[in-house]
């Protein structure tokens, strides 16, 4: 989360814009969080670049929640094309089993999910209801740099991306896409906001078991105050979109720039690896997350010392995700060139000390 | 929301204990968020008396998700006996009947839901997998001050109370409950968590349709944690629970102190509005809801002035709902006795001012 916005939101706590009120006291439906809403809804429309036939929904539950959300509401039921390529996608996959005909149309498990299944080979069915991707798998460091273009594939099913983490950390082309959710965390504000935007066509099909606070048409005809929205994230996520707005790298602004710096610090951190006898990254070049980079040290017994010393500099949650193991470093948005910098220098010093 | 509340988040924003991160920056899964959760844990535990066979589960979607995911946990899709009184049970009511065999074992409906049917009147099936009562109505003003003994009406179902607009207001006699739900963002934190308290027994029987992340019993397995929980609604709401244990009032402390106050409170607005010529509360004494006061002008004409004038005094938020019309005041637990005062006092003086 950057500074500045955590700043801003403690020096607002008790007192919104002269208000009286802290943002958590407001009511929904009052003027002050409306304007906090429309103001949130615009901005990270301009950032997204999000075409006027889709709507942005806040709603809540995360990701997980929505694996069974969105067959919900676009799978009437029918099959539904899976690319699995890492956890999150397997856990779509698996989830989207209770509602649908879950198929899956390409795996990459056979490689340890290092690599991306190319789209040509995938299998889709011409009676798709749609196609899920896991568009940044942020356990395997995975991330799909173009979208598939499901048109030129022969396909007319809408894509659905999940790109909960890497929303915001570069564009995205929406002549490819359905619909894309995620949650807010990674990249955008707290735990607990989901965000969903949707092709406005795609609305109106959900099954008559979608609960209604998940049911995209009735979201977006309230405005995402069907139920009452998470307020205070949605404040929150309201800072970060003006944070990322005024962001700027070499003449580009908004989230191009922060996709230019995503990019750098992306590069500096392989650069670092592959350079290296110690560290090593077994994801395909081709495929490398800019989010999430997991490596593992070609000495495993110096595990334990290269965790501690990095926690004795401030360079915190290095340890990778149980089912992988080894390391993995988390360079979402928020955190800034120099942190990564720390991070090169502390790894290059660790691999010259004597074990 | 208290002040003391607020004042120490904002002090807390940017380094939490010495952490140097913000709660809303900690991974859920780290010491430092487990240990804030278990604290709100073990405190709400401790606050509502909630016995150990129940799970306090903490949740997002609010109440009126909760109108979805208690029937697709519980119903098996059976019957289910709903007793109507107001708006919030009209929307569970009708919402459920997505799921189940909703039945109306009951309603006010013709009353204009200003009294409650008398549990003796009730029609439960003996084949009901649970009854549905909202234990407060905010926008009728209604509330059960004694919760149904569903057992001496011959029902072996379990009672499912929505508490949302009186939890932490007064006690709750689990041993008449099966499970209770809520949004937190009337008595309890922010908007965007949801609590259920849930006895143990009636985990197990989700629908398949039921989404894994409103699996109750999914839910209970992982902590609050099989999807990642709305962390900074926690942490608030943890503040609300110590701010609540610190209460005391007649030798009462914790909830027991907040119950005195808020009896105090109301009664202290009733009989402004039962001794006035000029304003009018239609509801039943022995059922009118210590949290949302409905009034009315008698004189209609003076509506914009009333609102006009408790405006320019801070008095805010007293417009009723467009359902009902008229006034409403919403004195939860963080409306000190000074606020409910400061209306009579304002009501007592437009009340003798010329028209």
């Amino acid at each position: 989360m950057p500074d500045a916005v955590l700043t801003e939101a403690a020096s607002e706590m008790l007192d919104w814009h002269g208000s009286g009120m802290s943002v958590m006291e407001m009511s929904h439906r009052g003027k002050e969080f409306g304007s906090i809403y429309e103001e949130a809804q615009a901005d990270l429309r301009a950032l997204l670049a999000v075409p006027p036939n889709f709507e942005i929904l806040f709603m809540q539950g995360g990701g997980l929640a929505e694996n069974a959300i969105v067959p919900l509401n676009l799978s009437q039921a029918g099959p539904v094309d899976f690319v699995m390529t890492g956890s999150w996608s397997q856990k779509s996959f698996k989830e989207a089993g209770q509602f649908c005909q879950a198929r899956l149309a390409a795996t990459s498990e056979s490689s340890g999910f290092t690599s991306l299944p190319p789209p040509g080979s995938w299998q889709l069915g011409s009676d798709s209801r749609y196609v899920h991707v896991c568009t940044n798998e942020t356990i395997h460091g995975v991330e799909f740099h173009a979208l598939p273009d499901l048109q030129a594939l022969g396909s007319k099913a809408p894509l659905v991306i999940d790109f909960s983490s890497h929303v915001a950390s570069r564009s995205v082309d929406w002549s490819k896409v359905g619909l894309a959710f995620g949650g807010a965390q990674k990249n955008l504000g707290p735990a607990g906001l989901t965000l969903v935007v949707v092709r406005q066509d795609l609305l109106g099909h959900a099954m008559q078991h979608c609960p209604s606070a998940f049911n995209y048409q009735r979201v977006a005809e309230n405005g995402s105050m069907y139920n009452t929205p998470p307020t205070y994230a949605i404040y929150i996520a309201g800072l970060v979109f003006k944070w990322i707005k005024a962001q700027e790298e070499n003449g580009h602004t908004g989230v191009a720039a922060l996709e230019q710096r995503n990019k750098q610090k992306a590069q500096l951190l392989y650069d670092c690896i592959d350079r290296s006898q110690l560290y090593e990254n077994r994801v395909d070049v081709t495929s490398r997350s800019r989010m999430n980079v997991p490596f593992f040290l070609r000495d495993a017994s110096r595990n334990e010392a290269f965790l501690a010393g990095a926690n004795a500099r401030g360079l915190l949650q290095l340890k990778g995700h149980k089912s992988v193991g080894g390391m993995r470093a988390s360079i979402y948005n928020a955190m800034p060139l120099q942190g990564v910098q720390a991070l090169v220098a502390y790894m290059q010093e660790f691999e010259t000390t004597k074990a």
